[in-house]
C-alpha cells in the first residue's frame, strides 16, 4: 500500500495547481512510458489533486475516479492505447483516463455546455473505444473487439494481436448483462482458441450505494479468505510466460498454489483465469501484474480482481456515505457541496414523501429500486419500512418480474427506476406485466432531459415504448402537486400496469394539499379556456405553455386554450375531441421522442374523422437527434420546447 | 433409473388411448395424492403416451414435456398446488402439468384457435401462477411470490407458509435475468431471514439447440464429477430436518459429505443450498428428495439439480437433433412430421440464403444468434462460415452489445433475433448502438402475428420501439424478393444501425433475381397508380392491399393507388407528400402496434401542414389488445388487417 498511502491534506488539495509539475508535461499516454515507478506514483498524486480541483469547480463523479488513479496510470504505462482498447464500464470513473488522453485542459468544462462528457464517448476521443453511461456493457463490447481482432488475424496473420481491457466495478457485476458476457467469453472460441480478453474487476465494495446480492457476498468472501496476491505468488501463477521446457513443472507448482489460495471459484467456474485479490492502489504491484498478463501466452479471458477504495486520497470522499459518488461543486477544504437552495422540493422528494405517507395506511405497498436508493428516494422509504423496500442491485430485468410476482399475490409494487434505465427491463414490462395485465406501478424518475449526464441518461423514449403496449396507463404530472396525486392514483389503481413519468429537478413551488387526490383515469384538465388555438401539454412543459400563452396574449390580445393531458394513455378522448372541434389549431407538447403522446392524439383524431375537414395540428416533441450538449438549458433550446418557440409556432398557425 | 427405463414402443404409443386407465381417473392433483409409487410410475407412462398422442395431432413442444413427466408427477404428489406455486420457466414443458391440472380434455385443442395455450397462462388456470413464453423469468417471479408470502406472515403469523417452486432449464440459465434473480434470491432477507424458495434446475443439456457458454460447461463438469446423489447421501445432507439436539453432529458429517462430493460450487457461491445431481427420471428418488426438502426447516433458496433427457421415452424424440423441441403434427410410428409443402420458401430461408451469398464476397459479415440457430437460419450460415457465426446463448442483451463491439472494429454484425425476443435488448439497442450510431444490422424474424405460439411470441412492438430512436433505419419487405434486397441493403449500409422486420411463414412465391439489389435508403415504391385513395403499406400486408384494391375496383370501377413504403424510417417524404396532395384519402397499414409507421406518417403530414386543409387519413395497425387466439387466421381476423376490412374502410372513405 506504500505508494498511495499518503493522503492529500486539505491544504495540499487547495494548492493543487502548484503541485502538478509532472502532470504539466503529461498529455498523452506516450508521455508516461519512460517514467520511473516513483515518478508514476507522484503522477498519481498529481492527478488526484488536479481532479479534485477540477471537480470541485464543475461537479461530477468524484469518488469513482479517485479510486482508479493507480489503475489508470498502470494501464496506460503498460498497454498501448488507442491500439489497445481500454473500456471503462459506465465511464464515470474515466476522469483520470481523460486527463491522460489529451483532455486534461478540457476538464474544467466537464459536463458543461460545450464541454466534455462525464462519461466515455467515442466521438470525443479515439482513446474511448466504447461510450457508456449505463452499467455493465464493457465485457460484451470488449469481447466484440477481441473477436474482431481474432477474425482479422485469421485473414491477416501479421496483424498485431492487440489487447482489450475492460474495467468493471463490483456493483456492475450484479447486472445480468455482465453475466451473459462472461458466460460467452468463458467459452467462445475462434479457430479453436479462446479469445484473449482482460477484465479488471474494480472491487470497491460500492457501486453508487453499497452493492447488494449474493455476488457481492461472494466477492467479500474471496477477499477476506486470502491476502493480497504478491508478485512472488503471482510469478508462480502465471506460468505460461515461462519457456515451455520448464512450464510443466511450474504448472504443477502453480496449481498447488492456486489450490492453497482457494481459487476464484465463481469466475473460474465461468471459464476465467482468476488473479487476485490485488491491491489496486499499489502501483508497483499493478505494473508487475499487468506486465506479466500482457506478456503471458495465456489464451482466453483473464480476470484481475483489484481491490480499491472509492474516493481514495480525499478524506471527505473516503468518509462520506456514498464516497462522493456524484457531487455538485464543492469546497475542497470542507468537502461541503454547493447546493443552491431551491424554493421548491424535487420531484423525487415529493414522490418519496407521498409514497411513505400512503404506505402508512396501505400495508400492501412495497417499493423496489435497482441500486439507486438515494437517487429515487427509496432510501427514505426503506428507513420508514425496511421490510417493504427492496434494492435488487443493478438488475432492472429482475426488478420488474420480481414486482410482477409480488403483484400476483395482491401486493402493490412501486418499481422506481429512472426512465432511461427502465429500458433494461423492456421485455419484462411487456411479457411479464403488460400481457398478464398485472398491477405493477412504474415510477420513472428523470423522464425528459436531464442536463449534465447528457444523452445516455435522458429519459426520452418511455412514452413511445410504453404507449404501444396493451393494458398500460401512463401519466405525467405537470407539477409536484399533480405528482403527489398521481402517486395516490397509482396506489389506488389495481386494474393493470400504471406508470408515472416525472422529471429531474425541482417542482414549481406550488402548495401541496394536505390530502392527495385520486385522479379519474384518462381525464385531462383544462387549465385555461380560450379560442382559436389549443395547446395540449403532457407533463411539466405546461409552465412553458402558460408563458407562451402570455406572449401570444400580449401580441394578439387573444386568449388561447391550454389543457393538461395528464394521461398519455388512455387519452381523454372527450376533451381532445372537443378541443379539435372548438379550435382551428392544436399543438401537442411533451418532453419525449416522437411516436409518443402527440402521435396518439393524431391517431385518435384521424381515426375518428376529426382531421378530415382540416385541423392545423402540430406535435412538439424532442428532436430525433437529441442532446449534443451536456447542459440542460442548451438541451431545451436545442429541443425547442421553450415558451418562445411554442409561441412562435402558435403564432404561425394563428395567421 | 428403473422406473422410467421402459420405453414406449411404437405400437404401444399408437395404442395409447387404451393404455390410460389410471390417467382416465386423474384430472386434478388431488387425484394422485394417494397413489402408490408404482402407480405413479405407471401414471408417468400413461401421461407420456397420452401426450405423444395429443401432440401428434396438434403439433407443439413435445420434447420438453416428455423430459419432465416424472418431475411433474412428483411435484404434484408432494406439493399442494395451487396454494403451493409451481412456476414453469418458458412454459413449453408444461403439458404434463396441464394434463394433471384440469386441462386433460383440452389437450387436443392445444395451440388451436379457441384452444389452450402452448405455454402457462394465468387466465387459463389457477394452477398457472405465472404465465410465460419467454425464457428465464421464473426465479424472479417466484422470488416475488415467496417475498409476498413472507410479508404476509409478518402481518399474520398464522398464514400457511406455502412453497414456491421454479422449474428452469439449463439453457435458460444462460440469460442474465436468471442470474440477476439468483443474485437477489441468494442474499435477500425478510425480517432477518432468507426467503424459502425451491429452484429445480432441469438439466437436459439442451435448450432448443445444444446450450452454449461457460455455465453449460460448468454444469457438465458438475454432473460428470460425481454420481447421482442417492437417498442415503441425501439423508446426510439435509440435516436441518433432524431434531436440533443431534443436528450439530449431523451437520459436521454433512459438511464432510458435501466436501467429498465437491459441492455445487457456483450455485453455493451464489448463496443457494445445492442438492444434486439427481436423476430426474427416477420417480422414487424425486419423491423422497422433494419430500425431504418440503419438510426441512432450511431457510433460503434451495437448488435441486435434476438431470433429465429431453424427449424421454419416445425414441424418435430422443434421437432427433433438437429432441423434437417444437413439432408439427407427426406420425407416431415413424416420427415423421407432417409438413405441408409450400410453393414458396420461408422468409427465414430467404434471409439465410441471401446472407450466406453476401458473406462469400464480404468477409466482414458476421452473424449472431441468441440460442435460436435453426429458427433464424443462422445454422446454415454457421455451416458455411463457422468462424463468423456466434451463438451467444439466451443472452440478447449481450448479443447486441457484442455486435456493437464488433461494429466498432469495422465488422458487419447481423444480429438475428425474433422481434419479440429483441425486446430483451432494448437498452443495449438504444445505449450501445443507436446513441453511438454504430452500424449493427438487426434482422427481426417473426415480426407481426405468429399463430400458435400466441401473444407472447407475436412481434408487435418493434416498429414503435425502434422508430423513436435516433439514427435508425427500419425496413420491412413486402415479399421475399424485397427481403433479399433489404439484406443486401443492410450489408451495404455502414452509416448507422439498420433493421429489417420480416414475418413468420412463407413468401408469396415471387421469383427471385439472380442478383440482389441495394435499395436507396428511404425510398418507397408505387405499386399501382390510381386516384381518390392511396393505400400506403409497410411490409407483407401489401398482398391484402392489392386484393382490397381489386374489391374496390369491382365495386366502383375506380383504380386506387397502392404504395409500398419499404421504410418506416426514414420515410419517403417526397412520395408521401405527393400521395397526400393527389388523393382525398390515405390508409396506412402495418402489422404492428400503434405508435409505429402510421403515426410517423401522421407526424410528417401534420408538421408539414399537409393535414391543414383536410385529408381523410386512417392508420390500420394491430389493435391495442391483441391475440387472444392461438390461431393465425383468427388473429388476422381479429386484427382486421385483411383485404375485406381494408376494402370496407376504403369504401367508407370514398363515399
Amino acid at each position: 500500500m506504500k505508494n498511495a498511502e499518503k493522503q492529500i491534506s486539505d491544504e495540499e488539495a487547495v494548492n493543487n495547481t502548484s503541485r502538478t509539475h509532472l502532470l504539466e508535461k503529461v498529455n498523452f499516454p506516450k508521455d508516461i512510458k519512460n517514467l520511473s515507478v516513483s515518478h508514476l506514483c507522484q503522477l498519481c498524486e498529481e492527478i488526484r489533486s488536479f481532479m479534485i480541483g477540477c471537480v470541485s469547480k464543475t461537479g461530477g463523479h468524484l469518488g469513482a475516479g479517485l479510486g482508479v488513479v493507480e489503475l489508470t496510470v498502470a494501464l496506460h504505462a503498460i498497454f498501448d492505447a488507442p491500439d489497445d482498447k481500454i473500456i471503462w464500464d459506465v465511464g464515470h470513473q474515466s476522469y483520470p483516463h481523460k486527463i491522460l488522453t489529451g483532455r486534461k485542459k478540457q476538464m474544467h468544462k466537464l459536463r458543461q455546455g460545450g464541454g466534455i462528457s462525464g462519461f466515455t464517448k467515442r466521438s470525443e476521443s479515439k482513446y474511448d473505444p466504447f461510450g457508456a453511461g449505463h452499467s455493465s456493457t464493457s465485457i460484451s463490447a470488449g469481447l466484440g473487439m477481441a473477436v474482431a481482432r481474432d477474425l482479422d488475424i485469421l485473414l491477416n496473420p501479421d496483424r498485431r494481436k492487440n489487447y482489450v481491457i475492460c474495467v468493471i466495478g463490483d456493483g456492475a457485476m450484479s447486472a445480468g448483462m455482465a453475466y451473459e458476457a462472461m458466460n460467452n467469453a468463458g467459452a467462445l472460441t475462434i479457430d479453436g482458441k479462446k479469445s484473449r480478453l482482460i477484465i479488471i474487476l474494480n472491487d470497491n465494495d460500492m457501486s453508487i450505494a453499497p452493492p447488494v446480492g449474493a455476488m457481492s457476498s461472494h466477492l467479500t468472501k474471496l477477499v477476506s479468505s486470502k491476502p493480497y496476491i504478491n508478485v512472488r505468488e503471482f510469478g508462480k501463477k502465471i506460468t505460461d510466460v515461462l519457456p515451455s521446457t520448464i512450464r510443466n513443472v511450474a504448472k504443477k507448482a502453480e496449481e498447488r498454489a492456486r489450490g492453497a489460495l482457494g481459487g476464484g471459484s465463481l469466475f473460474e467456474d465461468m471459464g476465467f483465469y482468476y488473479i487476485g485479490p490485488v491491491d489496486g492502489h499499489n502501483l508497483s504491484d499493478l505494473l508487475s501484474i499487468l506486465n506479466n498478463v500482457k506478456n503471458s501466452n495465456h489464451e482466453g479471458p483473464v480476470l484481475i480482481h483489484a481491490i480499491t477504495q472509492k474516493g481514495k486520497g480525499y478524506h471527505h470522499a473516503e468518509n462520506s456515505a456514498d464516497k462522493m459518488h456524484g457531487v455538485k461543486r464543492f469546497d475542497i477544504v470542507t468537502g461541503t457541496q454547493k447546493t443552491v437552495k431551491s424554493p421548491a422540493p424535487s420531484y423525487t422528494q415529493i414522490y418519496s414523501d407521498t409514497l411513505i405517507k400512503l404506505a402508512k395506511d396501505d400495508e400492501k405497498i412495497v417499493a423496489i429500486t435497482a441500486a439507486m436508493p438515494s437517487g429515487t428516494g427509496i432510501d427514505a422509504f426503506a428507513k420508514a419500512y425496511p421490510e417493504r423496500s427492496f434494492d435488487v442491485g443493478i438488475a432492472e430485468q429482475h426488478a420488474v418480474t420480481f414486482a410482477a410476482g409480488l403483484a400476483t399475490q395482491s401486493y402493490k409494487p412501486f418499481v422506481t427506476i429512472y426512465s432511461t434505465f427502465m429500458q433494461r427491463a423492456y421485455d419484462q414490462i411487456i411479457h411479464d406485466v403488460a400481457i398478464q395485465n398485472l398491477p405493477v406501478r412504474f415510477c420513472m424518475d428523470r423522464a425528459g432531459l436531464v442536463g449534465e449526464d447528457g444523452q445516455t441518461h435522458a429519459g426520452v423514449f418511455d412514452i413511445a415504448y410504453l404507449g404501444c403496449l396493451p393494458n398500460f396507463v401512463i401519466m405525467a404530472p405537470s407539477n409536484e402537486k399533480e405528482l403527489a396525486n398521481m402517486v395516490a392514483t397509482a396506489a389506488a389503481y389495481d386494474e393493470g400496469p400504471i406508470a408515472i413519468r416525472y422529471p429531474r429537478g425541482n417542482g414549481i413551488g406550488i402548495e401541496l394539499d394536505s390530502e392527495t387526490k385520486i385522479l379519474p383515469i384518462g381525464k385531462g384538465n383544462i387549465i385555461q379556456k380560450g379560442k382559436k388555438l389549443a395547446i395540449l401539454s403532457l407533463g411539466t412543459r405546461l409552465e412553458e405553455c402558460k408563458a407562451a400563452a402570455k406572449i401570444i396574449k400580449s401580441q394578439t390580445n387573444i386568449d388561447i386554450t391550454i389543457a393538461d393531458a395528464r394521461f398519455a394513455k388512455p387519452l381523454d378522448k372527450v376533451m381532445i375531441k372537443s378541443l379539435s372541434q372548438n379550435h382551428d389549431s392544436i399543438i401537442t407538447i411533451e418532453e419525449g421522442s416522437r411516436g409518443g403522446f402527440g402521435s396518439y392524439v393524431l391517431e385518435f383524431l384521424s381515426s375518428n374523422a376529426l382531421l378530415d375537414k382540416g385541423l392545423k395540428i402540430r406535435t412538439m416533441t424532442l428532436p430525433d437527434m437529441f442532446q449534443n450538449h451536456n447542459n440542460q438549458t442548451a438541451q431545451y433550446q436545442e429541443a425547442g420546447l421553450d415558451a418562445k418557440r411554442i409561441a412562435t409556432l402558435a403564432s404561425s398557425l394563428m395567421v
